[in-house]
């Protein structure tokens, strides 16, 4: 039995895979696989409505917001975002996070002014800023919720004067949101929704159309919105993923639910981490991700060891991000509290040996 | 049984379906599905490779050209395709041959001019224009090789002064071609290659980096070529999928062989078209495509009875496109000659009921 840590594309819940691979053989009785049925038929249009309607009752998702399933991930996003809000001549404002944002943020000089209001690069991003100012004549603040290289997690959301841009790819559904205090959110769905090939983009619909900018089609949110995500031929097999881990995700009660389990999850592991001699976390507490939990050794040579005993119990994905080292438990939706339990052993054991 | 005639996304192998089937519960024996493994993992990028190397090898493609793997479908390559080829100020020549070539023609018109070489828009796109001029002093000229709605598929390609740009979407390795005589040819893989959500791209290198345009990151075919098409995450289900697709021609005899199966299937089928009193095919003999074979009924009355029977017969799929009405048989690589001697069969027992 493996036990997936690892940061995405990240783990599916065992149900909703069983689902997956049965309808590449034969899709709801049809005779013919997901893969080979028109993303006109009926069978089809019914997941992808039932796709949108799990987004907006399991995020409560207000009127006058549009649910799109896109393709080109979120670095495509990174691009659309400004494409699409930013005026001719306007500015955005960005707050760097990492690694991330920064592409974010490099991708909207194409389209205007970018002003970052705030940046923790001079601490290799182990924190999130506070305390920034938004200039009142920003088209819009972008933020990245969660930095899974660095293991932080904007704790809370804030009010703002200008509309706020938000990049949830990895930590979309694990927590409670006000969607209302968004004009757009946007996932790549590989970590806690789905498999890779499609992104969850959810925006304010009078936000649109007031750049000046023409936009070609596939670019432009209003023609998907127009097209119902069905403008050209939509990534059928990873709308349908997605489809059944929102399902799943209401079967366990939904994002309140959800989200008490990530918050126990997460407790018990940095509980070790910082119980334990071994091990040391690298985020300020007070910013922690609930998704990913970055952490060192404060013997580095001993890494190679533990890495060698999380193998031999099935503990896959723990490595760290090169730019940080050390390892990274990557504890999305779908990974059970066992799997957690499995990593605190090893490292309590792996502590005794090595007092 | 069922005989899948479905336009797209169409039919693939079934030993392919099986394979893909399995490696959503365990991909290669590794515990995890493929759906939650790491893009970065050894075993995807081996997958990855592998499908680049199969194109290669199974399109002969030569020295100084590029191949990508992207989302978006060939809808986004409408504009990519002007994006990165046509320089600020420039112009492109385009024929239209259908809606598809009225659609990429219309995007490149965000990026500079564009001239319409030839149209047959005049008569429903039944045919494909011939004895055009290219202007000399155009970026590129565009072209669709086969035209899904209307039947219509480009015999030859022909020799142009400025490059070629080819939306072979929907019969890419369906018949050999010289990639040489190309600047670039894309192809959205839900025909003749793979699932929905992934689109080939065969660039050549010298192309690109001449427009004098900032081209953001996830457009830019330059840095989708330096990642490996890995910039950002891929779509590793449909890659692999594709893979496993491009791996089924290869054990059947590569492209050559495949081709002179698709001779012999759209042969018999046009054959039984011709010879049946009640059928009549749509597009000029010359121009016929061998993907899909549209046909209609003398007398439009007997459509909905003949569509019961083909039913019956586990036929799906033939319902023609609402611009050109009757029925479309799409006759892609993987469908088997059994399925259209199955159809001939329906459409010989029909005209015997009807005589």
């Amino acid at each position: 039995m493996k036990h997936n840590f690892g940061a995405g594309p990240g783990i599916l819940p065992h149900e909703v895979l069983k689902q997956a691979s049965e309808a590449v053989i034969d899709f709801n009785g049809t005779g013919l696989s997901l893969l080979e049925i028109s993303h006109r038929s009926k069978e089809f249009e019914a997941v992808l409505d039932e796709a949108v309607s799990l987004v907006k009752e399991l995020f409560n998702v207000p009127e006058g917001y549009s649910v799109l399933f896109l393709q080109g991930g979120a670095s495509t996003q990174f691009a659309l975002a400004p494409y699409n809000l930013l005026p001719e001549g306007g500015k955005a404002a960005y707050v760097e996070t990492g690694v991330w944002a920064n592409k974010a943020l490099k991708e909207a000089k194409y389209f205007g002014e970018v002003q970052v209001v705030a940046s923790s690069k001079e601490a290799n991003f182990t924190y999130i800023p506070k305390d920034f100012e938004i200039p009142a004549d920003a088209a819009y603040i972008h933020i990245t919720s969660n930095n899974t290289i660095y293991g932080t997690q904007l704790q809370e959301f804030f009010k703002s004067p200008v509309p706020v841009v938000c990049d949830m790819s990895s930590d979309i559904f694990s927590r409670v949101v006000n969607v209302a205090d968004f004009g757009l959110i946007y996932a790549g769905a590989q970590k806690n929704m789905g498999p890779a090939g499609v992104t969850l983009v959810i925006v304010k619909d009078d936000l649109l159309g007031k750049t000046g900018r023409k936009i070609p089609a596939m670019f432009n949110y209003q023609t998907q919105i127009e097209g119902g995500s069905m403008y050209n031929t939509p990534p059928v097999f990873a709308i349908y993923v997605s489809m059944l881990t929102l399902k799943w995700l209401k079967a366990k009660g939904g994002v309140p639910a959800i989200e008490q389990e990530n918050i126990t999850k997460a407790r018990v592991l940095y509980e070790e981490i910082d119980r334990n001699p071994l091990f040391k976390a690298v985020a300020a507490v007070e910013d922690r991700s609930k998704m990913n939990v970055c952490f060192v050794m404060e013997n580095p040579e001993l890494e190679k060891p533990f890495l060698k005993l999380a193998e031999e119990r099935g503990i896959v994905g723990i490595k760290g991000h090169r730019s940080v080292g050390g390892f990274r438990a990557s504890i999305y939706n779908a990974l059970p509290i066992s799997s957690i339990y499995v990593l605190i052993d090893a490292m309590q054991e792996f502590a005794e040996k090595n007092k």
